[in-house]
């Protein structure tokens, strides 16, 4: 058994990713391919833990340092519990955010040095890198206000990043952009301010011609 | 107003450290210092936060690379939020536990590779460094059955280092003593086994010839 491909989404808030996601599984699956969908910060019993102390309370309950270790020591449990294990047994892994998420929020955004995150993707994810990253790029107020439109639907409390204002809003914007154009061969910018459907034919176009499926 | 000292102290289960750091702030005090006696994991809200996932639970909760980034994670807020303001306002600062724990807890005991730890003191720690760190050594089996009489008497449930095993703690103990041996300006040995007493004459005989206090 080969092991299995590793796709992460990535992109700010309201973005359209869990969507998305849910739509690109679904697909995989409907080929024959066994797919484990994840997230981060989460996606193992230990993250899921450490997601509740990232993502609520006030802006400035934890400075962007502090941040990229939480979110570091949540993504070692993850890979170890989740990722390794999957990806090991050849099924495909699927992650709503993955590393490039620090290297915006708290890199970009936050203004934490990019030495300390280099040494942490070098020390800490070892050779776990995405086979194909799709970064989810829209206006930052269409990104805001979808967010806030989803918060309050579902009533759910996790809006420590929504709630920094749109200076960091747009930093975080300009550095995923980055990310996506100093690493064509892995990353795929992707227009989220389409329609769901145009961004899944996006997503799909991006994912058959990178990673053929063999079923 | 000149900056205030750091003081950390360091070792395996069972040791009577905070036993110790109590009788070192009254002495302190008593000539006149203000002191913070702080202690790690914790020492500020969030890092307690941080504690009570990292020390409860199974022993293999978290993998060690993972316990290292908590950690790390909790002594930054508590060095931003504790450990920094006091001794910028001229405060010593007294803490139970500090950056050689995890260099022997997760390191030398976990099999943490040297070069993330590194990394970390290295961009996370920045410029604070204790100036004197009382390692307080005893034979493992002294210091466990000491920890496992105390965690009875309170009913605490932070027992997921103790729970870890002899070997393990033989591995903590040698790492605790090579800390002491390479860093002799910084480090002084006590031997944690003698009375209570004889334990704080030692450790006020290491404070006062290392940090005279005037006042």
């Amino acid at each position: 058994m080969s092991r299995g491909k590793f796709i992460t989404f990535e992109g700010g808030e309201g973005a359209g990713k869990s969507t998305q996601v849910r739509r690109l599984v679904a697909r995989l699956e409907a080929r024959g391919v066994e797919v484990v969908a994840t997230r981060e910060p989460g996606g193992s019993p230990g993250a899921e833990a450490i997601r509740a102390l990232v993502l609520t309370g006030s802006a400035d309950r934890w400075s962007p340092v502090t941040e990229t270790l939480l979110m570091y020591g949540a993504r070692r449990d993850h890979i170890e519990r989740t990722i390794v294990p999957a990806l090991e047994r050849g099924a495909w892994v699927v992650c709503d955010r993955f590393a490039d998420s620090t290297r915006a929020y708290q890199g970009g955004a936050g203004g934490v040095a990019p030495d300390l995150i280099a040494a942490l993707e070098n020390h800490v994810l070892a050779e776990v890198r995405p086979d194909l990253t799709l970064v989810f790029d829209l206006p930052v107020e269409v990104g805001l206000a979808r967010a806030e439109a989803h918060a309050e639907a579902s009533g759910h409390a996790e809006t420590r990043f929504e709630s920094k204002g749109v200076d960091f809003h747009e930093r975080l914007r300009a550095a995923f952009r980055e990310i996506a154009a100093v690493e064509p061969d892995r990353c795929v910018l992707v227009k989220a301010a389409d329609t769901i459907e145009g961004v899944e034919a996006a997503v799909w176009t991006a994912v058959a011609a990178r990673l053929p499926v063999h079923g």
